[in-house]
């Protein structure tokens, strides 16, 4: 059983899209979820108090840098601007794809985790998430 | 096939349970284990010299300083101690879930390889990773 | 259906196998790959520019420093040389397996996603990737 989820996004941030997940599954098996782009990443995170997103947000601008702050003087590929090579570097930190045992129809998540797409680009895109659920 | 491991944490720090899931595999398949929490990790890393643990620990503690170290000041979600938010960053940064071909009842790991619980908070916790064995 | 890929690096870098992935999935099911090591990753990154390849070397040896360099001092499963902690560390941070949904035959990434293993080490290595694939 598959299907393609979208997330159009606004921009840098994380986007939930967890009752769109719950909404689909079924049954009882193994949920896989794909990111099919290398700029965006998938997350399970806190989803009680905002904070805990926009500090995710801050931290990862922290951690890798724009391409043209003084720091990242290194990188090469900058023809797209300077939000590109970041988003790549993001993408390899962060989650590709996302496994969740599923019960009874319901996934096995605890009571605090939500399913985000992270992007990572600046400009709004519409993302593509590949989804695979097994049963057993 | 479908159970839950808890493990039980006396601090930050990596917990091994491989011999756990161990005695729980059987048959040929897929198992995935997922952590039902945002602020602790799972980890698949060398058991041999403990050093290793050691510094883990060490780096990531670096990587992301508590968050009443000057450097994390932007932080905003704070409330429930300096160890929390930055809990919730190495949960984003180190694995929600593993993946690991089951063959003839035994894992596929390498011979380096165990499977760790990585807690980021300084108090104990009872964690529950949700565990998948899919067969075939 | 299970398998072994191997793949011999020449020094730490990025080597993409997609194609010897693409040519051994068949059917509709759910694909895992594994890396039995604990120096070295998987990665599912852009494989149109080079430049990409190069940049995230160079962001990653500058995130974990080789053991020598006076800011990881602390370190101290130094016994193997300057290269070894750091690449730990990196198959911390980056992918120990990925997963990838196959529709007739294909596998659904993305236009732009290639398969890569990471390797961390500056010696040869051949590295074993267990590989599963799950029909349905």
């Amino acid at each position: 059983m598959q299907t393609t989820f979208e997330i159009v996004t606004r921009g840098a941030g994380l986007y939930e899209f967890t009752r769109d997940v719950a909404a689909w599954v079924t049954g009882t098996g193994l949920l896989t979820l794909m990111i099919r782009h290398t700029s965006a990443s998938l997350l399970i995170q806190g989803n009680a108090d905002p904070g805990v997103q926009t500090d995710l947000m801050a931290y990862f601008q922290r951690l890798v840098p724009p391409s043209d702050h003084p720091s990242m003087a290194y990188l090469t590929h900058t023809q797209e601007g300077p939000d590109d090579m970041p988003a790549h570097i993001k993408a390899a930190l962060l989650p590709v794809s996302l496994q969740i045992p599923v019960q009874d129809g319901r996934m096995r998540l605890g009571t605090w985790q939500g399913i985000y797409l992270f992007e990572h680009r600046k400009a709004p895109h519409i993302r593509q998430v590949a989804a695979h659920l097994s049963q057993g």
